[in-house]
């Protein structure tokens, strides 16, 4: 898959932002969604999109838009720190399917580092929805 | 390290913006300066820094100076991408040595990706800088 091309309104995120499939929410405004990652690379892996725009990478977003993500990003990188106590954050972000990219519309990954503990590979496996309820209500009650 | 400690302000980063120490620049403007990284994971990866913040990652930005660096991150990520035609790009940002942070002033890595190509890791080796200048060049005339 190429850096060029065009949206597809079906895709996953998409159709999260609509409601028609579920996530483990951790904020929500009018603009931005952040919700756990299914295929965790790390306990509290978190993603960050936009709930308007079209963009499919960082190279199409429009700046205001950018601004908006980066503000929520920031804010739930504070939250990860503060409610899962990581040792480090990673945050992330792939354009292009070369680049780690598999769901085209543009987000940001919250991924937490712990002493020790290596990445999990993308997509390895699915977590359990129920800890990853878990994680998210200590995500929020530190936001 | 931790995620929390306080600035130094003699880090490598700090240096390059009061000129003490040489850096390929790719841009600069009052707030942020971009440049490419002497120890690259691939070829055309680009460093973008505050000039004035004394964040030392995401969690400690000023809300403006995170705006800023985004905005050019984008811009440098779009110039990357037309002047050095990688396949996909990673942006990615480490908060805390143990996810990767090495230099503890904050800042982007844009890092091209290309087909077949797996990442060096980071501090693996010091790159030619006359290579530096010749993709710093094609960067800065797609800009």
């Amino acid at each position: 898959m190429s850096l060029h091309g065009s949206y597809d309104a079906d895709n996953i995120f998409a159709k999260i932002v609509r409601g028609e499939i579920p996530a483990v929410k951790v904020y929500e405004d009018d603009k931005v969604l952040a919700f756990m990652d299914v295929f965790p690379q790390s306990k509290g892996h978190v993603l960050v999109i936009s709930k308007t725009s079209q963009a499919r990478n960082l190279l199409e977003a429009e700046p205001e838009v950018l601004a908006d993500l980066i503000a929520v990003v920031q804010k739930l990188t504070r939250a990860v720190t503060t409610g899962l106590k990581p040792d480090g954050v990673v945050v992330t972000q792939f354009n292009g399917a070369p680049a780690g990219q598999t769901i085209f519309h543009l987000h940001f990954h919250i991924i937490p580092r712990y002493d020790g503990v290596a990445l999990g590979r993308h997509g390895e496996g699915m977590a359990d929805p129920e800890e990853l309820k878990v994680l998210a209500g200590k995500i929020v009650a530190a936001l």
